[in-house]
């Protein structure tokens, strides 16, 4: 039950920064596109998300009053490396999981078009049962690519699994070896490129496979 | 892998009535919107998608020339019927299905957001999970509304399960039982009402619950 807009999540992240609220938000808001917005198990949400960020001004700086302040910049990146962190562990964390899927999408008409085709891939069922069953079923994936509703040319896609090409130009690659894809799907760290070729939109999407376990604890959680 | 435009689906329908094709096409778009792309499964989909309406022109009758001639109710009826028993069909043959669920969306803002409220409800694992387990768990419709995006209030938001009564203006009615929803969602068919309160949009979607099948047919193809 964990998807975009943060589902079933309460997340405090404390600074001891100088930092006024309204910056605060925009830094929070800016990293969380970038990490739990970007994390799903199921695409299902909840009514209880909350990720907060407070400052309790201990430190001894010199008041920061624009979020866009040079002397952020290192603190940016530790936002953004920690919110990744926790989004990366929610997936590993999915209910059922065995497998930890990183969706890198490129190439996309915007960067929002290339969320939504990460999440299309990683909520659809197929594609997480594939990658349960440990099979690199890249025509699940261009499936998922397709029913996103973003803008993709079918000749132009290239997918890779586990860093190796598969599909290039709307066609698989000249002497295709399976060997090496299957071997990293057996893995417990799935690693899924998708460039679209059509624009400069990019985004990373985490999620995980879709097993047994996922039904045993969200059917039978009454008996 | 059954989902509203039609995935992996191949369906021809023929008749021996004279109507030329503009009119068949027109007559087949308004029904598949009301049937076949209002089934789903698991919300992919395929690439394979075909829907075919064929006539003869065998039959001896004066020539149909617009899609609204009223000599075509009854047509328009049998049309409407035979797609839908086979939206249904697929929605009961679905991977894995134990149950089939009819889910009735009213009360929204317009059709259009009536369907995506009930393929959303349709959709969600949660949902389906729920089903499987045979828990009323409305408590996952109310989210899948939520999470549908369509305008929606809680305060105004009715669900029934099995046709009992379950939440009227965003509380639980008083006294609710619970043992006729749980004896009606043991049973193979499962009927969900949701009233948004807000409009007149209206639109039917039939699925199936999310079982060990399902991933069983999905994640093991291969083994």
């Amino acid at each position: 039950m964990i998807a975009p807009d943060m589902a079933t999540m309460l997340g405090f992240v404390f600074t001891d920064a100088k930092i006024p609220g309204g910056v605060l938000q925009k830094l929070l808001t800016d990293a969380a596109d970038k990490s739990l917005n970007c994390v799903t198990v199921d695409g299902d949400t909840s009514t209880s998300d909350t990720l907060l960020l407070t400052a309790t001004g201990a430190a001894r700086h010199a008041p920061i009053e624009e979020a866009d302040d040079p002397v952020l910049v290192d603190f940016k990146r530790a936002l953004d490396e920690l919110l990744i962190e926790l989004a990366q562990l929610l997936a590993r964390d999915g209910e059922g999981a065995t497998k930890f899927v990183t969706i890198n999408v490129g190439g996309a008409s915007s960067n929002g078009a290339a969320r939504k085709i990460g999440l299309s891939v990683a909520n659809s069922p197929l594609v997480k049962t594939a990658i349960a069953g440990e099979d690199a079923n890249w025509g699940r994936i261009v499936m998922a690519v397709g029913k996103s509703g973003e803008r993709a040319d079918r000749d132009k896609l290239r997918i890779s699994i586990g860093g190796v090409k598969i599909t290039d130009g709307g066609q698989v690659v000249p002497h295709y070896d399976e060997t090496p894809v299957s071997r990293h799907i057996k893995g417990t760290d799935v690693v899924i490129d998708i460039d679209l070729g059509i624009g400069r939109g990019r985004a990373t999407v985490w999620t995980c496979d879709l097993t047994h376990g996922y039904i045993d604890i969200n059917a039978s959680y009454r008996s």
